[in-house]
């Protein structure tokens, strides 16, 4: 696939939560159809879909019937099983490809790749033993923290080390699974940058966020972020780096610590990010529309931002906050549609444009 | 119905243009489902509907089904069979209400309503023969126009008279429907406002845009319009007068004509309007969630915009600009869909963000 996609042309996402559902919505807005596949009932973004195939991956027929429905594959998450993925991609291009999947769904080849490419992350160990733990305590020291190097969801497959004693107890926690061990890094904030690149190599990058979690979640994502003109130059360059190297199409978001030796790469995400749902309401193309762009091969927008945001999700029961944010001056809502408030669980995210674009 | 709209009902729409594409986006963004109703095979509002109903205006069982699965209904355009109306408001409301319909079908009622308020309108007369139109010549003089009463579609129905010479010809052109003769005005240029009213009696406004047409359809809108202050709290006024007089729930379009002598209305819709597409960028809250916030008893956006836009309409073979237009900077592409580029067919909108909002 060369030419870009023409208007009328379906593309297939592979999971249909609220970032499928914000994609569709874009693809829409380009002319195109969007087909979402999800094995869940009821995904939140059915309802602004032109198509949904609702089936598990390992449906082989469902898989093949939706790649034949398609123009070109994308999705919304990386968890996505490697053989339903080998059976897609004998159909139909997947963008981003099979590269960043690789790369990010695996804590520790993630972190190579990283540190390959002349990156600053985090130290980190491979651990498979008590032997492997109690050597990389020695060398990354503590307070630490043991994850499984596939992906958790939520802070799940996650043991803090407070002191080498708690090695143990972290090390069950990980119930066998391959884990990497991470030390602990002196940051004032993190930041993420959110940047695109087309099949032909162009690349663009938005304006740094800042962001702040609470419970391990996203809480807020301000524009523009505390940093130095340096600073924001870095973290644009690390980010055009990697989607370089990762011969990567599609949107990429990369999560920073600043640290007082220079900027930290924490994670990098294979797809349109929370982080940068800010783009919605403070540019004219966001990173829903960008993400459609790049895998349409259509032209990327610059990622100038014409106002400063405040992104702020809306998590359980936040949600029931809504009706007072609908009376708020310059707050743009964006609800997902889903029945259930539960929680930890995202239920919307509201953008609260700031003034004009500013620092 | 006065409580608020839940998140996750259907609000059922009446036509599936790029209106009602557009509606049905901005209700997904609010959390609820859409239920298109549309005579005609693969409407642009489909692909982000939740549901599509195609059937003929005539069909009393698809309409009664229709009515059945959704919560509260509204429309995209004004010319919808009264019979159509009668059987499904005996079911569910229907917002903007029966009389702003019947007042925006026919031009004398409009334009009697108008007046009525004491608003100034281009001079106008009845035409049912060639006695009254000789009449009404006598009265308005010429140049005038001679338009059907019912509304015609982009300038169908309609026949100018340079001279009262041109009467016989302008008078056949009607084919035997009943007409209107309305004189020129001598105005310096098209504003509209968009305006909502919520069921509680809520006002709120945008700033008017001003308009420049070509081949009698819309071309541009930019915001903000050449208007004085004075000027603009007028437009603002006449807008929220039409509004309450109607007990309107909704979003409203009013054109005026700015002349020597203060503003003239010249055209009332009962919908969104292809002149408020600016709103999408902006505005924290566009048009299409504001009607819909109004027809699901929500809050109002409060109309501020954080910036200035210019809206160019993409009629027809204009659509082949896309890709030039994919590459400029703050240009905000909305394309409908449509798979064949008729001449004077809408196409998409373009929204140029035009540095912060002022003026």
């Amino acid at each position: 696939m060369t030419e870009p996609l023409a208007t009328g042309a379906t593309i297939g996402i592979l999971g249909g939560g609220q970032l499928g559902r914000m994609l569709s919505v874009a693809a829409a807005r380009l002319g195109f159809r969007t087909h979402i596949y999800e094995p869940a009932a009821r995904p939140p973004a059915a309802d602004v879909a032109h198509a949904v195939t609702t089936a598990p991956y390992e449906d082989e027929a469902a898989l093949r019937a939706f790649a034949s429905a398609v123009d070109v594959i994308t999705y919304e998450f990386e968890n996505i099983p490697t053989a339903a993925l080998d059976l897609l991609e004998a159909h139909r291009p997947i963008r981003p490809g099979r590269r960043a999947l690789a790369v990010s769904q695996d804590r520790i080849a993630e972190k190579d790749f990283l540190t390959g490419l002349g990156l600053s992350t985090a130290p980190y160990a491979g651990v498979d033993s008590a032997q492997d733990l109690e050597a990389a305590i020695a060398r990354i020291g503590t307070p630490a923290i043991l994850k499984t190097t596939r992906l958790g969801y939520d802070g799940k497959g996650q043991a803090r080390l407070r002191a080498p004693a708690d090695a143990a107890a972290a090390l069950a926690a990980m119930q066998g699974a391959p884990a990497v061990l991470e030390g602990f890094v002196d940051f004032s904030h993190e930041v993420s940058v959110i940047a695109a690149r087309g099949p032909g190599g162009e690349v663009a990058a938005y304006d740094p966020g800042e962001n702040v979690h609470r419970d391990g979640i996203l809480h807020t994502t301000t524009v523009p972020a505390r940093l130095s003109p340096a600073q924001r130059s870095d973290a644009v360059l690390i980010a055009a780096r990697i989607l370089n190297a990762l011969d990567y199409v599609g949107v990429l978001g990369v999560e920073l610590f600043v640290t007082a030796q220079g900027l930290l790469v924490n994670e990098i995400a294979p797809r349109v990010h929370n982080s940068g749902h800010w783009t919605q309401n403070g540019c004219a193309v966001d990173q829903f529309e960008q993400h459609i762009r790049a895998v349409a091969g259509w032209p990327l927008g610059d990622g100038k931002r014409h106002s400063n945001v405040v992104m702020t999700n809306l998590i359980g029961e936040e949600i029931e906050q809504v009706p007072g944010l609908a009376r708020e001056s310059m707050c743009a809502l964006h609800l997902y549609g889903k029945a259930e408030a539960r929680p930890g669980r995202k239920m919307g995210h509201v953008n609260r444009v700031n003034g004009p674009a500013r620092g």
